[in-house]
């Protein structure tokens, strides 16, 4: 896709990925509503197939393109749920999966990948590296790239998430996806403002990785320093796409501390019994710490990326 | 309710407690049926206000007595789920309600039943201390008396548990229900043999405390010599009322064993990503690890009892 995705497109997206996708329930809590005093919608991409909505940009990007284009396999770097989501996709077409990963990956990552039958091929940690790596198999396998988010392919299919909450809860004040490379916002700020132009479309990111405020606020795109965030599927970083699409339709950003995400998390799993990673808990945490202003008796959407956890390092322990 | 409930009294306590329970989801995994190799319906009432299927059982005792009757409040001795129900019910009907709780009760069930204003009365851990606990303030205060399971108007509460799962999933060839003092069995195997005669009625209790394997092998209640299993909502035995039903209804009865709980519990955290306590992951432990003759190919009925787990105690730890 060579444009910025209009409303056609991501309803194409949504009718195209439909084999490939569980529709996400959207979850209420009374305890949780009480206690914020609005009424929080969750879309619960933690039940999405592969464990997050990266299956939806992954499975649009595969599937507009041909089968000749894919004979060969399809290849990405991922040290996480777009991995994930791409040998599923690839499994399902029959096609072999490369996944590079770092080799400091958590165990349960490799074991999800392996399981979906990708073949992973390890990397030093760096992105040097990784670039290397996924370059030379592709070169050596002609398998065909499939990018992480920085591709409007990609940020059509993750604003399938918004769309179908919008047709759920069509009336939201507010709607809050967190920030990673910007993917999942754009498509979530696109759909809703096609849709629901009233609506404040929000980001939230955690302060330790806030690329997308800085990048914002500057006109410039920044980097991160570090990526020393425990919401693991938010380090990186804006790229050009995605940060175009940002700075024009997001209205406002709100950054989170660390302690703040998992506390969010916690309030999460005891009071809603489902299981959410830590990116997931960035939004709610911005609401439940009162970085937002004026959520008082609103509706605010919330988008639920994922819970691919290790339950052998839970994050209160 | 002096005797057996049958399905009228049964559709009834629906039609009662239908304003203080959640219509809780039928879920399935098609990791876990494919692992299986058969088709696995969970009923989830992890999602049920206060976090389990208790709710069911108190709020059609407590809304089967007339206002008179509970104008002092309601008393109950539970270190679990019971006293979390009932201290939510009698929250929202505006009576105060006693709960005798051991000394030795986990920090988030204090916490639970407080949050619903329940007045706490702390004893020695001993079943005759508890007893003596709740009669003591019961004469103190005039409340009206709670039973946790060995009744028949909470059997009816928890059959409505069963009833919801077979009016969405009618075509089951059995249900599976974990025991423990044995209310949400009987329950469950009353509504099943009503509705659906053809299906099999099957029990699974931690082999720790398998009093009601061999009460119905002997046909003479049984206690449990000690209640060391990590499965805290099946502690309990079965008493008259609850025996008689399960002998009389449940077709077949299995045991598992602790690390088989935990297994089974893990896996369904890891791949249906919802929170589920030890005591759930019992019925699903036993199809798992293969102690249910004939289950390939069949349509398993599976109850998911509750969600309040500590989350600073887990048992993979």
């Amino acid at each position: 896709m060579q444009s910025v995705p209009n409303l056609e497109a991501i309803k194409n997206a949504a009718q195209r990925i439909e084999p490939f996708i569980n529709k996400t329930p959207v979850l209420s809590s009374k305890t949780i509503n009480d206690r914020i005093g609005a009424s929080l919608f969750f879309k619960c991409e933690n039940f999405q197939k592969t464990g997050s909505f990266k299956m939806r940009g992954a499975s649009n990007f595969v599937m507009s393109l041909s089968a000749e284009a894919i004979k060969n396999g399809v290849a990405t770097q991922s040290s996480g749920n777009h991995g994930q989501a791409l040998a599923y996709v690839a499994q399902q077409l029959g096609v072999p999966a490369y996944i590079v990963m770092p080799n400091n990956s958590a165990q349960p990552k490799i074991q999800s990948v392996e399981a979906y039958q990708g073949k992973i091929i390890f990397c030093e940690p760096t992105i040097q590296a990784r670039e290397a790596a996924v370059a030379k198999v592709i070169q050596e396998t002609n398998a065909y790239y499939v990018p992480p988010y920085n591709d409007y392919g990609i940020i059509a299919g993750q604003a399938t998430t918004a769309l179908e909450l919008i047709q759920e809860i069509p009336d939201l004040d507010m709607i809050i996806s967190p920030i990673g490379g910007g993917g999942l916002m754009s498509g979530t700020a696109l759909v809703t403002h096609y849709l629901q132009p009233q609506t404040r479309i929000i980001g939230v990111e955690p302060s330790a990785v806030d690329d997308a405020l800085r990048s914002v606020k500057t006109g410039v795109l920044q980097e991160n320093s570090s990526t020393n965030t425990i919401a693991d599927g938010l380090r990186a970083s804006l790229r050009d796409k995605t940060f175009g699409v940002i700075r024009e339709y997001v209205h406002e950003i709100y950054t989170v501390e660390e302690h703040e995400i998992v506390a969010a998390m916690r309030l999460i799993w005891e009071r809603m019994k489902i299981i959410i990673e830590p990116s997931c808990a960035v939004p709610f945490g911005a609401v439940l710490f009162g970085k937002i202003p004026d959520t008082e008796n609103k509706k605010i959407g919330i988008i639920l990326t994922g819970g691919n956890v290790d339950l052998d390092k839970l994050p209160w322990k």
